[in-house]
């Protein structure tokens, strides 16, 4: 992600800053800490700044609202982790393994009520962020309880569908990536056609994002994937392909792919014979197709946006980089 | 709590109102409304619109501030039942335990956030109000940290004395009160002053009615009180009396009491020692005198509002109520 790089680092030094204002009770703030300065990509707290920056050249005015909704999405981070009995993250245990549950519920929320402390910094003339923080925020609340729903669903159930899928990782992921891009459109004194053409840019990368995750878990180079191929298959994850899969193959190939995901198993076999029900139906065609469209739609409207080319650069590039990740 | 009743009923019905229009998804919203209708007394809320009312006669203006902060209580009470493994909750199955921890975990987050978009309502000019909102709702968390580490502490360790004590109640439940009075105060347009003085008070009667708490499950009458009196004995629960008696009694008696809160058990014979303990360092008078203090000083504070003594008397009433009750 060279295009964030710079971003990456104030976001860093300008958290660093706040968290070693925050001391006592020290069993509440260090899993808040170790969270926070766990560092991630700060992608989120990056689009807000990058954003800003295509309307005005001093986008550091941006910082409070991007550590608002980088620092929302690590309270996230934490709870989810608990809920998806998930044990590392990002290369370190998750904070309810390193301590428990109760403390990672408890600094968990501390993370959330921190993240709206940070977003007080930007002001009242932010108030219209605000309510777009909040209504982000349920929205992300909505699609982890719909990826929960679709996990607990049966492959046959009428839930498990397309169009459900794609609704749920847009509440989970992408609406966070929207907010942050419009955020940084409105503090930068964007138009309002201008920040709901960036809202709508977020929306779709972030889309494109998680459909890209489904391909290269089953589709990637162990290589530059850098995990093993096939997890998703593995944990019987519903994933855009799996879901695509079942509901184009013909009723006996159908039934072969419930039986084999009737089971968790990371074996070669199961993975081979997976991939070939997906192949029969173009699965890997079919997520692509819908990737691509929606990246090439992002193109589209950053192209129509009311500032100068140069301006939109760096947004380009972002874009071309998620675009092209192999990992 | 005759003085709040119209409050509560206008609390109610606005929040029915307000919850009607969230629909889905129903497995993320329906625990959100369980707790959020199963109503409590509204305490929070109604010191909100009781305070504004001591400024201005429209004080319906407060209903989205009183929302917020009632809303934010409801949240507490998710997550606190959780950590602290309890089952009923104002004689309801607890959110986790009617459904689920993970449940439990997400609903409580979506209510929090539900808390800050009741106060989007009270728009831009109640920013200051969203400063406080967010410094307790912190301070809150912290209150539960220190209740945690209390609750692990030995009775011997430094950390378990009156102080610390005060110090976590005064977190966890009174800074919530003394907002609600204090928000209030804001929203009918007090002085900074006022404002403050309110804050002092719902600070002082907050600690007040914590400390009536522990003094009415070990010394209340079995009939007003309403459930079996010596619960926080049979629970070990470090209560102020059992501090303040540990700080006083001498090294043999000390012993004793320690010895008998080695083992939880709601023995008649337990609680008859305990309280002969408590007896002899005279617990239930210092506890006593500390609350009458507290509660007197609030009196002399609201004494010194600059507001005409009838508009005095509501939260006068609401504190001799407090100050009596035996339940």
């Amino acid at each position: 992600m060279q295009s964030i790089q710079p971003y990456q680092e104030l976001i860093n030094s300008e958290l660093q800053k706040r968290l070693e204002l925050i001391q006592e009770p020290n069993g509440l703030y260090e899993p808040c800490k170790y969270i926070l300065r766990n560092g991630g990509k700060r992608v989120r707290a990056s689009l807000v700044l990058l954003a800003t920056k295509m309307f005005v050249s001093d986008y550091e005015k941006a910082i409070p609202v991007a550590l608002a909704f980088e620092t929302f999405h690590n309270f996230t981070l934490i709870h989810d982790d608990i809920m998806d009995d998930a044990d590392i993250r990002r290369n370190q245990p998750c904070v309810h393994i390193k301590w428990n549950t109760n403390t990672a519920i408890l600094s968990g929320d501390a993370v959330m009520i921190l993240a709206y402390t940070f977003f007080e910094e930007a002001g009242a003339q932010a108030f219209s962020i605000f309510s777009l923080l909040n209504k982000t925020a349920m929205e992300v609340c909505e699609g982890q309880q719909y990826d929960i729903d679709l996990e607990q669903a049966a492959l046959t159930d009428a839930i498990t569908n397309e169009e459900m899928y794609i609704r749920m990782i847009e509440l989970k992921t992408s609406v966070l990536v929207a907010a942050c891009l419009k955020a940084g459109a409105i503090v930068g004194g964007a138009s309002a056609d201008d920040a709901d053409k960036l809202y709508e840019i977020g929306r779709k990368i972030g889309i494109a994002f998680q459909l890209q995750d489904d391909i290269l878990d089953t589709y990637g180079n162990v290589e530059t994937f850098g995990k093993k191929i096939g997890g998703d298959i593995a944990e019987n994850k519903k994933t855009y392909l799996v879901i695509s899969a079942l509901n184009n193959l013909n009723e006996s190939d159908k039934q072969e792919l419930i039986r084999l995901y009737a089971q968790k198993s990371d074996d070669a076999q199961k993975y081979t014979q997976v991939r070939a029900l997906f192949d029969k139906v173009q699965v890997l065609e079919k997520a692509t197709t819908e990737m691509n469209t929606l990246f090439e739609e992002a193109h589209e409207i950053l192209n129509s946006l009311s500032v100068a080319d140069a301006q939109k650069m760096e947004l380009r590039t972002f874009i071309e980089e998620l675009r092209t990740r192999e990992f």
